[in-house]
């Protein structure tokens, strides 16, 4: 392992830590199969160990006894009722470190609750007098039929929820007839989620580009051959944001340890993920990637109407505007505002491809929210939603059948509000039915559930007597 | 009942589980009288009871003492102030799922608060130097005389907080010589309420519409027998909310159970209600019943300008704007908000038909919400306005007099505000004497009492050891 | 005392309650000098009293220890850093009928706190680099000296505080320099509080018109006669408002009582004072009243631009802007948003009369709030500012010596803040200094003192056991 | 001293209060080495003590173990996170009156607190796409060159919370390639701060003007020779704001003396530094100053765009916008709200002499604030960042190393938030990557950890028995 210190993307210092220990359950959650075989020189397999390893030993957590007695006590699936039920779940029975992983956003995580805020100072213009004994919630996206407008996002690292990890979203969404999403830093491998596909679903890849574009370009074929339908290149995260609460997490164990360079800035649990990401990326580089393949290429991680429309203009199928869930750059804007500005402007725009689509991500809980959004697209720009966060939370609590009754909750949701707008089928719902007026004035009415969930930030504590 | 088992509104659960126990208790509040005779067929009337049924027992709520307390420490009503405190009580003395079932909104409540929030974005213009030594807030809805510009609303099983059911509430509003609406699903058939009708006293009924139309035919017919002076057909339930609130209470009583598919969604005490009401509803439906009746037909449930522009052309006699008290769709626009940009442009409508009137309801609690809502109206376009939960909570806690008070401190209210805003009658009110700038800007005062009574909605809970 | 108890203004419910016993502390405090005299028939008066009467015993209050301890601990009056610190004094020593008196406001208090908040919301464009060795903040209000462009606002019932009453406010003012305006409702009589006025010192009378002209011409002649300087006719109570948090503290020393009609609205402390007020006022008997003096007339408690126009053109000395500290209509404006509102219009008003004044009062505690307030005026119209509970509070906690430090403290303030501001004396003050832009869109910073001391209003309580 | 008595800057009554004590410990970290030597006349030199002199006795600060526990036990400097953790540590390590000192603000606070919020309501426009490989933060600021577009500001008394004082500041600043502003009432002197420079660093003056010219020429000349960069002549504080809590702060040591005249207005522990500053100073007498020398002379303390035109006309070489971090007058505008206002007006200047830097300082912690302000400047402006408290506080907890962190942190969040914001260096960011859209109308999301180290301003308290 000494050669490979320097080069182990998430610092030496958790290898050296567990020099001598047998660290499976810190490396299995993390590294999809097949790593060490991919990574580790054959010769460097010196064979296989006689007895067994102790165990690096870990500060008692004190909240560990409360934490299992939780997860003996998870209410029947029947019980749920909301998004916000999983996340409250999620919160109590997952290891600190998976939950600060999770939950986390950047620097003082304005953005991650303004994502989800900003929903809420959308307000409908519902219709009546509409028969609206049948409503269809289905569409196309990207030309692959899904049951709703929804579909679920790409995140990293499920398995530090549930040992099923993204295979298990994989089935429960695949079941439910909507889209998943697979991210290049999934805790499985792309072959596995793939083998994990229900007939007739459908997966999208995720790509975060590699330095080295022959790996990428490999993966690209990979992807294509594992049957993926679209790829979407993360751009938002040509380095990771600053990440507090994950960081300070991962240290928690022992707090008066001084941990040196290590500790600091980009060392968290996070930054784990970041070193194969290419910092150079740039608006060539997409074009040469969209040559690696006939699939639909879009870019994941928009911010600015300017830069939709230098996707659309060299070609790409589409764009999902998100601030990669208030994960990168704080008070980057919400993606729904974007929205609400860009619209109108592309439809003014000549060139624009016929069938370019937008995607949303960040903060959506209720299937108001997702309305909201496909009321903003129109005939020209058609609108699709992504949620992550529910689902790692529903898989951490109940793998595949939490996965599929957060989707059913959600597509409940929609139909239901479906019937109350007035609208039998999303060829109908168009910025007529929202009203943005209060989009950047400002204020929201106090959302109780999504409040309760959210923990704020800590500052540094005093170190404590042993 | 096995045969019926299928049919029954609310589900087969609660019939099940109250197999071969007196289901007294929990079927009269919710089923007008004549409900078993009416849906149940002669031969299934197997005949009388030998000796008594046992009563299912229920878990034992730790609060209910506490209730039980309280019952026996009413304040007397000349101790009550204001329609917050009759609010107050009821949330002390309802039993848990009466409250839950009065005070819920659909998913996170945000409609149902911003309708009583918007009243105080909305400031007055008060004119001074006038002579108010006779001030006279009586006026005519839809011709019928009324003391005050205000009504009761339709609202259902009024027998859940008080036995007196809607009957108590017919008497009171008709001795203060307000008007009632009555629900299609009153836990009082129609024969009692009118029956309960003070002479001279002016009721009309809230429609809604079934599938079969003959049988809204006759509802109607019998409406029109009985005395009832306009018909309000509700149209912004074609199906029912997404009450959570009011779903979880229903099934509090036991958090460890398993309830299954019949626990969810829409399978909540509210859902009690809908099954008879007609999804298929739309304006040709409204044009058909109208041609049913005489009586002046309007819609309730109205939530954008457009739909009132329709109402208007196909003859309405008005119509209510409503969000149903924010129970129906979330972020639904506060029905306030809604007036204020309505008139002006009915203004500029030439086809407006004389007498065309304006309800609205949702979030009223005060004598100046009232008045700012008749300010909103013009010489074109009469404004009245509807309360339903207060006389709920009011009659819940005292009754016919309980009733009587909250109209007598609304009219007190109503009188006290006009002589400070220098207008004798409900004629010299408009637009002039309200600033409507902050409405769609944002922010309110901090209202106590308001908030005081507001019980957030909670996220689902852990398993319990027994 | 039976012939009088119909024609009690405060109802006969107190003189009930307290006939057999000494009544000496109730009414001492809310009656002036000379009343019993000036109401009661000479034939009435039955004799002296043999021996003592019996004070009706009250509910012992479990808070009244708490209370006295406070007294006997105030800070010395050089530990008062703000006007803020007053009320948290008083608010800690007064009875608890007084505090609630001194305090309340209409209904939810709404315009009351926003009062205070507007301010809050102008912000400041202060001017650097001017020469602020001198500042002189004094300037001239209806053509009498002030050091300070504010002024002691109309109060009623000094004496609920401090046994001085209005005449130890008129003293601490007038050795300040400061004019007093003085309420027809003192508890002081206007002879014992005009020859409590320091030599050279300035007075006003704040005028309520009594249904009966001539008492109201008598009056007036008093009032000149005794050196009042202008008259003040308050015209924004033809009824008394809502005050539910005085009118519960009253009778909250028994709260198992019924209390019957007498407790309910309008029967409050503040009714006490509202029967001598004439209702029927308009501008016609504005015009008349005029024509009862050569003194300066104004108009006190106007709440929009065309009423300050009406009253410029039937000939007033001026306005004050005020809706009575919150204490009449709630949800009536601020009145700094009045001003700000209506001086521009002013000035495009041809007619108006050179020295018409604006004053305001309401929600004013800092010198910042002042000095935004003469800002907002200009050259045609110069504004003026009332403060009113502060000099009550500050009243009730030390008398006289209180007063004066209240008024040294906002007059520090207000040269601090002329210093900072860049203005060396009023005239250079203009609305070049303020940023109204936050006025109507609406969010202030938290001001945690005004906060603290505010007492939101209480629901109704259950019945205690005995 | 008896002599002096009556020209202490800081008043007679700390003096008096410690005849016959050793008082050493009270004035060290106030008064620059050489205080003495320079203002006491060689003949009231009277020899060294015999012995020791006694220190007066204190009361005992119950939350005295607890501080000096927590100084024992601060964090390693590896888990700082963010500038918001000093600023925790540096409010449980401070003594009250240095802590009451550097945090607080005048009169509500409410100018210090939007300083912060104001940034939280420009949120970015990021762009995506661009190759952020390399990163450069650096740039020149006056013609030095800077690691940062931010500097620290000159603040006073830093031996309050160190021993090291504003030199322990210049050796942290210098080492990290960062511009340090140094006050004219630092408690180093400036001979002390200069021979603290690193080699290479940059140091500017920040200069209160003197009463008397003579004095402030010969401070400019030493700043000269000392090597000192440029002048910035401090505008905003004629007289020094009012600063309740520092002021309480100072007297809590015994709440129940009587003070007198002396612990009122303007004698707290910030009055002690004001009387060296002249109230005359005006536009000519900044002339006559920048004739003085030759280095660029600024104006600090800019608070409305008027200034900053007069500043350029008269040939100064830039201006600082602040209100002093909310200290002087409460409510003056958050600078930058006047930068966004100001920056488009000085486009259109055509006089505008190149060259000409904005400086901004008050309410900045995170790197994104640096970025947003930089942003708002254009080609034609240049615009630097000012941090004053964020030094002091991790000074006060970490001396040298404390200020590096600090400085690492910030650097290390804009480099980051570059990156994240696609621009490779200063020149490519301009105010196409803000959106101000928010700034005046009002909301922010609530910011947990500037709100958590804030200590709201407490009222007067009642005196405590012995």
């Amino acid at each position: 392992m000494t050669e490979f210190l320097p080069n182990h993307p998430a610092g030496q210092k958790v290898i050296l830590l567990n020099g001598g220990y047998d660290a499976t359950d810190i490396f299995t959650p993390i590294h999809p199969k097949g790593t060490i075989e991919k990574y580790l020189p054959a010769e460097k397999h010196l064979g296989h160990l006689d007895g067994e390893a102790p165990i690096r030993p870990k500060k008692v957590d004190p909240f560990e006894d409360e934490r299992l007695d939780n997860l003996d006590h998870l209410p029947p699936l029947s019980a749920i009722q909301n998004i916000h039920d999983f996340e409250y779940l999620a919160k109590n029975i997952l290891p600190i470190g998976a939950w600060s992983y999770y939950s986390c956003g950047a620097d003082d995580e304005i953005s991650m609750r303004e994502n989800h805020y900003a929903y809420q100072r959308i307000f409908f213009r519902p219709r009546v007098c509409v028969d609206v004994s049948e409503v269809d919630p289905s569409t196309e996206l990207l030309g692959s039929k899904t049951s709703v407008p929804f579909y679920v996002t790409a995140t990293a690292m499920a398995k530090l929820g549930n040992p099923g990890g993204e295979c298990s979203i994989a089935r429960g969404a695949g079941k439910e007839g909507v889209i998943q999403m697979i991210s290049t830093l999934s805790s499985n491998s792309l072959e596995e989620i793939a083998a994990a596909r229900i007939p007739g679903a459908t997966q999208w890849f995720q790509l975060y580009v590699n330095e080295d574009r022959e790996m990428t370009h490999e993966l690209i074929q990979k992807a294509e051959e594992l049957g993926m339908k679209a790829i979407f290149i993360t751009v938002d995260a040509p380095t990771l944001g600053n990440r507090e609460k994950d960081r300070r997490s991962k240290f928690s164990d022992d707090p008066n340890l001084d941990l040196g360079k290590d500790a600091q800035r980009g060392s968290g649990a996070s930054r784990a993920l970041s070193s194969f990401i290419d910092c150079h990326l740039n608006w060539d580089d997409i074009i040469e990637i969209k040559g690696m393949t006939k699939l639909p290429v879009l870019i994941k991680g928009i911010q600015r109407v300017e830069d939709i429309f230098k996707a659309a203009e060299i070609g790409c199928s589409g764009v999902v505007l998100s601030n990669h869930g208030g994960r990168q750059l704080d008070t980057s804007p919400p993606p729904v505002e974007v929205l609400a500005e860009a619209v109108p402007l592309l439809q003014k725009m000549d060139k624009l491809k016929p069938g370019f689509e937008i995607f949303i991500d960040g903060g959506v809980r209720r299937g108001t929210d997702i309305l909201k959004a496909v009321a903003l697209g129109d005939n020209k720009v058609k609108v699709g939603v992504g949620l992550g966060r529910p689902f790692l939370y529903s898989n951490s609590a109940y793998g595949e059948e939490g996965v599929r009754k957060a989707i059913q909750l959600l597509k409940d949701e929609v139909e239901l509000d479906m019937r109350l707008l007035g609208v039998r089928n999303l060829n109908e719902l168009n910025r007529n039915f929202v009203d943005t007026r209060r989009l950047w004035s400002g204020k929201e009415a106090e959302d109780y559930l999504y409040h309760r969930n959210y923990e704020p930030i800590e500052t540094v504590q005093f170190r404590r007597d042993e």
